[in-house]
């Protein structure tokens, strides 16, 4: 595998997965190469992310303060091609917590537990009247340190 | 050809058009049979409904009074397989203007002019807050039959 | 409900359908109207058509002899509004077959049984060496009618 | 705009990229949050690669020898919310040529030229039967250094 900005050690950070969602692979995800188009990974990982979000009951407005979230990036590596009929799991983590901002790790296994993907992006809390970011607050801090 | 219930006389159901846009199939449409995967062209009527809607000053509220459209249904034939790369003309005309619906009808042409898809849908136009239909309007009407 | 020209009997209609494949809605098939998008429903009824043909043994090459099967038109109504988070019920069965082609039927219904989606549409199987239709054979007639 | 990796100064990143390909946002590209869904970025990426590929003579395969390019990675941060009717026009530029792969950077502008999505990926060149990566080629080069 080459070598990932945002992964130290490959077989610790596979560890520090627990969450998962199962991604089924839709037939229009694919593309004129006979596989899952490269833009697919990305609604896979929406989907983990929210069902993340609201595994840990942050997905209501009511646990996350005055802040709404946004994607401020979103990055992936594709280890191996992925087709239609896979049946993914779709790992996601907090893999730091800021003042403002979460980096949320993504990784996707197949049916043969063969590792897809791997990925990461920030997600910043703001406030939607103003666009400033807004601190995440201390419930919120505890909720996910204890994911 | 085969009989399609909302055409009685191609050539002259051909010839009513006038308006359309230029729909450039994105690579992420197409799918692993090759070709443009079956749920696209329904992305192209879309577009194509919007930018009619657009030039007949159709699409701010401003001249459409308390209505707004919705869909109500959506019919597509495909007659002619589309792939990456070309360049279709979605042509859109008014077929019906109803007291508070319209019937659209839609026909794409690739680059060398073959009929690939034909197809129609309602649009209702309704009160958002009642979610009841409402009158489309004379001054609408006018400018729909105008087209 | 409006008068649909597929479906004559709504109860005795919806009463024939027991196949269905559960639906997750994707949050990047919602649009900027807050509800699932009017291209959604078709990416919808593809998964279903799949897994039907999937479940009947008719996927596989093996089973459908020389012919390939084309999606020839579709045509979707909308009844009732779809939201994310939804889960769909998307309902199939095969309402005609004849000697080159299959007229398919489709029912949505969301958490809450209520109808939002009804289509149809036809398949027809062609060689794909010639393009040209051919038989659907006895042993796939076979399967069909025994659904 | 905050510290991005692959950015020394944006004002030179900004200045070295000629090529563009407009894009023009589909309604099916918004989500319920009112805007651009983030996945949607990838969408244009993959066309304006292509798009630049075509322009450079490297889309064809006679141009590329053995190898074919196949995505490696993709990243996009997301600068300024994007939305329908928006006409963007989406940079590409070669960062950085190696043995077997390309370096790919990406820029979104609106219709107020604001900077909307930066962005880059790695092609790497493959044969496809091996799934090894290949050299490039020195008239490859010769075309990419020439941009």
């Amino acid at each position: 595998m080459p070598k990932i900005a945002y992964i130290d050690d490959i077989d610790k950070w596979k560890s520090e997965f627990s969450f998962y969602t199962p991604i089924k692979v839709r037939f229009s995800e694919t593309d004129m190469f006979g596989h899952v188009n490269n833009v697919s990974p990305f609604i896979y990982f929406e989907e983990a992310r929210i069902e993340f979000l609201k595994a840990a009951g942050l997905f209501d407005s009511s646990n996350i303060g005055d802040g709404m979230p946004i994607v401020a990036d979103l990055q992936c590596d594709y280890h191996k091609q992925m087709f239609f009929n896979d049946n993914l799991k779709l790992y996601v983590k907090v893999n730091y917590v800021g003042n403002t901002s979460l980096d949320v790790h993504y990784m996707a296994l197949n049916d043969r537990e063969e590792l897809c993907l791997t990925g990461r992006g920030r997600m910043v809390y703001i406030n939607p009247q103003t666009g400033k970011p807004v601190s995440i607050g201390e419930s919120m801090k505890e909720i996910l340190a204890a994911l």
